[in-house]
């Protein structure tokens, strides 16, 4: 069930390209010169079509451009990491979409960093792609509101916008770490640890929420030894659920925040003689073959529903920016169905 | 041991912008205007400016150029399919290697398709990377030679390029799986069964031939049911393994071309009731819980290498071209280590 949550609607009585050129002093030629990126036009004339641009909120019709113009339309897609699996389906999905549009794709990361977020996505916009995805490093996204109100079709998946009004299409992260925990409480436990990235990271912060609430409905109170926010690297992650593991009370189920903290459990709990039982968040290859019960998320749906709203706006939808939230799924392999140990 | 094989210098003697002014007869603020991409040149003049930079082979001095304009270097990085777990830490390490130099990396995919690389490449091109870095679908990339005259330095991947000389990383698909072929002989087998990847793809034809040789040094006959090219999706794999197993001399092991044909034969091989040994061409993520043994490429150092070499040429190093071959390395864990079965 996709739940949409609605806002007000920003685009309505544009001002047009005359108004633009009007308000510049220059003609339209030369308005259609700068929006288009074409030569010609000096960097005065430039910067004053720019300023009357920015203060209109003119936003071209870029539909009828990408239509019109013999060139290929271009989006781009700024990812969180390159090397993460989880990014793979859901960039290929956004690239089948692009492509069944005539469309390129271009890519770039950010590596969990703010800054490098921003620069990767003004450096696609200085690039003149026509619309952006953007998987956020940051929280504040203000500074794509020029290069929107400019035309430059933006949604954001995976995590929200923060600071402007714009579509994005989520995964249920909440909802899947609610079912995945009380999955294990189910199965009877009661010591269920829960292992995941940063709290800066939007999913992680609401995966967390989802592990509380299901605690909380089971009338379960959390021990602040059993969660561990940080870095994903195995280190830390092993370190975390040793320390989970051990002592007098040690849990005797983990909920892993995400595929890479899944993969180091997976490693961790092979080697270990009394079992552990674990559920991971996202689907990992070869889960099956290993037995790891996982909330999978449709990462290649994330994607495509992502790029399909965007091609939808290039090609003229005028809807209110929208948060469409994708279900997740639980499913039972085998490590999340053992029972408590010794219990 | 890294293998390098040379080839004649190809710059010497540059024309420089001098050159191209006079044979466009314009100044040099406007040579250089077309050639840094700044506005300001009627298409007409951009036009002929072009033409002379074509004819003279002129190739800007990019060392220059990225160090003294304010703007950030951009490399664009052509891969071949965004959802094979081979090309994250490939990426990464491209972008780790631009990051250290302060530039950003922006990429796309192929998804196989020559025409779409040679789309992608040169769009790439049009949007004024600095750098390229290409893994080919293609086998013909004399249409990117405007674009290294013209000054993008291009350094390719995985898979040579064809028709042009130019920089290559490589890893070294013929002995890695020769060696991948020989362990499985050296463990008693005799049919040996190879299911790869397209004919058309350059490591595919390599590993095939890694496995001849590795026969052929036996003393062992192909026959040609044991052999099988083509995509590697799962049902076409899983149809490939299932002849080779069954009728009256079926295999006893299975070298696998590479990540996509191993997960496959993993998942296959699980459900058997007699053993089948099986070697897999490129490390897989938890292969080391499932037992299995692998030629492992490091992608990474592939990335790593390939950037390095591009950055050497941004600034500056006017080395013949090159091609850099990199070890594979054999990670026994079990899969590859079981006797024929039945004897």
């Amino acid at each position: 069930m996709a739940d949409i949550a609605r806002s007000e609607p920003r685009y309505g009585n544009r001002p047009t390209m005359k108004d633009v050129a009007a308000r510049a002093g220059v003609g339209l030629k030369t308005v259609s010169r700068v929006v288009n990126g074409e030569p010609g036009v000096t960097p005065d004339t430039e910067h004053r079509v720019r300023e009357a641009i920015e203060a209109l909120g003119f936003r071209r019709n870029d539909s009828a451009r990408v239509l019109r113009k013999g060139r290929t339309a271009t989006v781009g897609l700024v990812l969180e990491d390159l090397a993460d699996p989880f990014y793979g389906p859901l960039s290929r999905a956004v690239e089948e979409v692009a492509r069944a549009h005539g469309a390129l794709l271009i890519n770039g990361s950010s590596a969990e960093d703010p800054e490098r977020e921003q620069e990767l996505a003004l450096a696609l916009c200085a690039r003149r792609v026509d619309g952006l995805i953007v998987i956020p490093a940051g929280g504040d996204h203000r500074y794509l509101e020029p290069e929107i109100r400019a035309g430059v079709a933006t949604v954001f998946v995976d995590r929200p916008a923060g600071g402007i009004d714009a579509d994005a299409v989520l995964s249920d992260n909440f909802g899947g770490a609610r079912a995945g925990v009380a999955h294990l409480v189910a199965h009877g436990h009661r010591r269920i640890g829960f292992i995941a990235d940063r709290p800066g990271i939007h999913t992680a912060r609401e995966r967390l929420r989802g592990y509380r609430a299901a605690m909380e409905d089971a009338g379960l109170d959390v021990a602040d030894a059993w969660v561990s926010l940080g870095p994903t690297d195995p280190e830390r992650v092993a370190a975390a659920a040793g320390a989970m593991l051990s002592g007098p009370e040690p849990v005797t189920a983990l909920f892993a925040g995400n595929n890479r903290v899944t993969v180091t459990a997976v490693r961790l709990l092979a080697d270990r003689e009394r079992p552990v039982a674990l559920v991971g968040f996202d689907d990992i290859e070869l889960a099956d073959l290993l037995g790891v019960t996982v909330i999978a998320q449709d990462a290649a749906a994330l994607g495509r529903t992502a790029a399909e709203r965007l091609f939808r706006r290039l090609e003229g939808a005028d809807e209110a920016p929208a948060t469409v939230v994708l279900d997740t799924r639980l499913i039972a392999r085998g490590s999340g169905e053992v029972p408590p140990a010794g219990g």
